[in-house]
């Protein structure tokens, strides 16, 4: 539910992590009205613990490729279609997070003039959390959903050459007195970011996560990584589902780039990096009103009832608690809107480099008192 | 992708086990129209290779309730809400096939109107495959979705008491030439038939499949099924996933029984059997035109590329073929269309069984020849 590893103690505090993302990113052209929403964005993974997506990638992932011009500082965006339950966006190869809001906001207005409606954003880049997306729905009432599609890091089963991504879904439900159920997950077993930790710390994979690039599982996350792949949610080949993760994988390519008239197939099958193709990304939203089928109240109280149904049940031998999905990053939340944020220091080290490079002030580190 | 592991060889013609199921339906008392639906969803199952949710639950999931009134034969069903794109149906304890057909094609008509819609159905009872009804998107070149929730074989991830079902999700896509992209897959690992399978012939249980009544993993498939559980796609704890599958179980437990304000949490906490309380089942609907996003024509042509990359791409050692989802099924559907459903000889006992007890022709037999 979470990829947070975090030992460090060295904290940054939201509000600064906000306005240093903000900066940055004006600093190097980009209009202050995106640089708003990308702050949004990565400052809500950093939040919820989700550290892998958070002002981690923001050099690396962002400012790098605005300042390489593999991705657009100044698009222009154009609406390519729209319906009173539909919404296309063309992104014009900006950066990803503004476009997505700007769709799902639409889709939110959409959905709440006529009950449900769909958004999708092609020609786009890295958007972040999906769950991001998704979440907006819940002060509508509404209950979101998004997906993303990106470049391949994953086989399908029974094959050996990348054809999907990560490829996340995520769905928001807004509950009552309980935090809302926020389910954002890769539909992969792992995220590449993963296979880069237990490298660094000379750890085995575990079965199910990544093969070799013979196409034959592997527990050596530099095999994994350097000609290897990720594999589906449910590991290799049939007898643990791997057949459903490759699915929702490609599910998720189909909604995003097929549907969107954006890239897809071989078109995605691309090394990462800082100089890939921009513009090969796209995204797609739903927002969907609760009282189209039911009295938001008591929607609200029956979902609090299921999520405390969940959590009050038995425990399986050695485990004391059991989660719904956004539980954990709803606790992380108010933590770490307390005592601050806590970046590894691989992650101090590049922003404090970013900053010199781009000439901005430093992110200030912050001691809870 | 699929269930089938038939060695059986006797088989039965499409028409004539459609016929049958009819008859026996009509024979117990329900509805021509609904005895007609329900034979054209277990055929479909049937044909399709599941051959877990075909004929062979005829007796046991649906005749038998019918007969001791767990289920209402003679439903009366309510719209209970109805907007633009959104329509609520309580089935009234009746067979889950009709109002879910009856349902679909409500969300298909709105969403011609208004280019997506939702429907939910609760009161209700088990609905036969998932795919069913969103396949039948396909035919209004839109996407369908469905998923239903059910009693609990499942545990949550760091549980050990049954809280969700098999909960499946089944998308449909339309695409040109290529067989449509039908993914309908439980969120589990696997299903409860697969237990009792492999119990039957005295195989070991796979990890990530289920556990024991401790909650612990077990490969033991007697184990599994007196007082265990199955796990979640991904398997036990978090290492593969498996709060993967539970989040999916979960999701679809809220959009089926939540939002419809039908039965969940711990009110769908019951063992499977006969005389198991009816009407505690609910069903979710969605239809989505494409063309909503994008010219038809142009997205059937991208689809049809998108599914030859997948299947065109490099093999895994040992792999001669990579499938997408539904083209196994399509497969069975033109062989078994020729030559007949093979069924296996416990089917064959159990719908003879059932012909003598209400008294109707015995099930033919078909040689292809």
């Amino acid at each position: 539910m979470t990829n947070a590893t975090t030992t460090s103690t060295t904290r940054v505090r939201p509000e600064d992590e906000r306005a240093f993302i903000e900066l940055a990113f004006k600093t190097v052209g980009v209009d202050e009205g995106h640089a708003r929403d990308i702050a949004d964005v990565l400052l809500a993974s950093d939040i919820r613990g989700i550290e892998s997506h958070g002002i981690a990638r923001l050099r690396w992932f962002y400012v790098d490729r605005i300042r390489l011009g593999t991705i657009n500082r100044t698009p222009d965006y154009k609406v390519v279609r729209e319906t009173p339950t539909s919404f296309l966006l063309d992104a014009d190869n900006g950066l990803g997070h503004p476009p997505s809001i700007l769709a799902m906001k639409k889709a939110i207005e959409l959905a709440r003039e006529n009950g449900i409606a769909f958004a999708a954003v092609r020609n786009s880049n890295h958007y972040g959390i999906a769950g991001y997306y998704a979440m907006m729905a819940l002060e509508h009432d509404m209950i979101g959903m998004s997906s993303t599609n990106s470049i391949h890091f994953a086989i399908p089963t029974f094959g050996r050459a990348k054809m999907q991504g990560t490829n996340p879904f995520a769905y928001a439900v807004p509950a009552g007195e309980e935090p809302p159920f926020v389910f954002d997950f890769a539909t992969t077993t792992v995220t590449y970011g993963k296979l880069e930790i237990y490298e660094r710390k000379g750890l085995k994979l575990k079965p199910g996560w990544a093969v070799a690039e013979d196409g034959n599982p592997t527990d050596d996350p530099t095999k994994a990584r350097f000609g290897g792949a990720l594999l589906p949610l449910g590991g290799f080949g049939t007898d643990n589902g791997g057949h459903k993760g490759y699915g929702l994988g490609a599910l998720s390519e189909i909604l995003c780039g097929v549907l969107s008239g954006g890239a897809f197939g071989l078109e995605l099958s691309k090394e990462e990096g800082p100089r890939v193709e921009g513009g090969i990304t796209s995204h797609f939203f739903g927002a969907m009103r609760v009282d189209a089928l039911r009295d938001l109240a008591d929607f609200k109280r029956d979902m609090d009832r299921e999520l405390r149904d969940f959590k009050n049940s038995a425990k399986a031998p050695g485990c004391d608690r059991i989660y719904v999905a956004g539980e954990i990053e709803h606790e992380k939340t108010l933590e770490y809107r307390r005592d601050g944020i806590p970046l590894v220091d691989k992650v101090w080290e590049d922003i404090d480099a970013l900053a010199g490079e781009i000439g901005i002030p430093p992110l200030r580190r912050f001691t809870a008192g």
